[in-house]
């Protein structure tokens, strides 16, 4: 039988699992651990590193928290504001910002909510946003992807990933924020799926992230750079901030429902520049990387032999 | 008579004059002209330097729009959605981001808006975000609109000093963006107002702008900074991107119904940082700055020559 603190108990140790490869990968990372307490009950740990070799900033944060459902939440289910419930929240989230402009910018999620009334679900995504879209990594990223939700049901990959496409959308510059992933959100037990199909599909999202973006790391990290280059990082960085901070849903609940600042604001990179229309040559890598910035193009349906001589 | 017209041709009078001062001061910026229009009618001149001597970045808008009022701003004004009206709306809008962190942000906005129904009113402020709050200069600032204020209404200043502390509030920092200013909206032909002393007093607050920025500058730009002090300033920026982004309801309401994101993001530094739990030390100028970030300071209440003494 899952219960909340099986769920929970899991969440933590998936943060020290990949805490602990992204260390290993990186070969300098090192993440403190910072312990807080939710004044309405719970808390969290939030585990950041700076200046690894390889990443610049990351965190991943575990949170549990619970007390008397907040009227925002209830508000956002659609249900009375005044209704007397409380809730249960846990999930460990994830940003990871690379030095390197050949590496991509990484999150993840994966969450579990339930309310005194019974109702209960899961939500989560893993999604990639390459600085310079390298198509074979693309398709390797979303075959990934692929994989783990054909393991679970044939409708989950092809549903979540029109879903990130959705979500990780940047209204304001009808530009997706990378190349998506999947996304997925309020999974309950309803026709055939249990709590326990459901949970072991989030399990298994979480434990693919540490390898799928090691290999991204590998691949990448003896790419060398030039200074332009991290100009445009930091341009692409801009546009993470934008999402982040107009779009999100998950960042304006936490910021407007008094969530700790610090841990919902460690998605946002160490440095973000903004330049007024800034141009990009037709023909260049940044025009090419521009051009897959939108929805609904099929990279886990592309040979990734195929996708590496568009390089 | 005052019509639209009138209105119109002031604001546009007044980006030029302000681009002028502001070219004459820095002795170096040049303002780029690029004028834009909007599908639904109307459009604008965005004016925009980068790399001064002074200013990093600058941008100075001036826009005239009209159309079928959008259902998103019938809402905003708590009239039906489905109202058939014309709008027309024209205003002025400036942030300048200095190099030297040793020079204050400002920003300063006037507009006006009308609608086929007869209603209009107009709106518009002036605020300060020093990056190290120099309690003389903020002192200044607020006697400058104070008198600017008390010129039109005894009320004026009191009131919209109150408003513009409500208003450049990051919530989720629990601090002000900077030391304030003045901001007011819906300014309409009731008790003694007309339209002509509603309009003059925005003059005014338009024609203050340049002249006091300048003085600021001249006060500040020979104050030699450390690498330390552009790392903080980096960091203050980073919170005014926050306030800009999460808070700001004229940036929202802009990317959210199809304006000109180059336009309104033109507001954005040229660079920020974020860093997990910046800390300042206690005895810090850094620390200093971030004790005047509340609201209800009584700037212009204070001698400008006591205030000196505290620095």
């Amino acid at each position: 039988m899952i219960n909340k603190e099986t769920i929970r108990d899991w969440f933590m140790h998936l943060q020290t699992d990949i805490c602990a490869q992204l260390e290993n990968a990186d070969g300098k990372a090192s993440f403190i651990t910072d312990a807080w307490q939710r004044p309405g009950g719970g808390g969290g740990i939030t585990r950041v590193t700076t200046n690894g070799q390889i990443i610049e900033k990351g965190g991943v944060n575990f949170s549990a928290v619970w007390g008397k459902t907040p009227a925002a939440v209830l508000q956002s289910l659609k249900l009375d504001p005044s209704l007397e419930s409380d809730f249960f929240a846990t999930g460990v989230s994830i940003v990871i910002h690379p030095f390197s402009p050949r590496v991509p910018i990484i999150h993840m999620n994966v969450r579990y909510f339930e309310m005194s009334n019974g109702t209960w679900w899961f939500g989560g995504g893993i999604d990639l946003t390459p600085h310079y879209v390298m198509t074979r990594d693309a398709v390797f990223f979303h075959q990934q992807l692929k994989r783990v939700c054909d393991k679970h049901h044939a409708d989950y990959y092809p549903t979540f990933k029109n879903w990130a496409d959705d979500y990780f959308f940047i209204k304001h510059r009808n530009e997706t924020r990378g190349i998506g992933g999947i996304f997925f959100d309020y999974l309950k037990d309803e026709n055939d799926f249990t709590k326990e199909s459901r949970f072991a599909f989030v399990k298994d999202v979480g434990s693919t992230f540490a390898p799928t973006y090691v290999e991204l790391l590998t691949r990448n990290i003896n790419v060398p750079f030039t200074t332009k280059e991290k100009e445009w990082q930091a341009i692409r960085r801009g546009r993470y901030v934008e999402f982040n901070l107009v779009w999100d849903r998950g960042t304006k609940f936490g910021l407007d429902t008094d969530g700790r600042t610090e841990s919902i604001l460690m998605s946002l990179p160490p440095q973000a520049n903004w330049a007024y229309r800034h141009d990009v040559d037709p023909a260049s890598e940044e025009a090419e990387t521009m051009s897959y910035l939108r929805k609904g193009i099929d990279w886990a349906g592309m040979p990734e032999g195929q996708a590496t001589e568009r390089q």
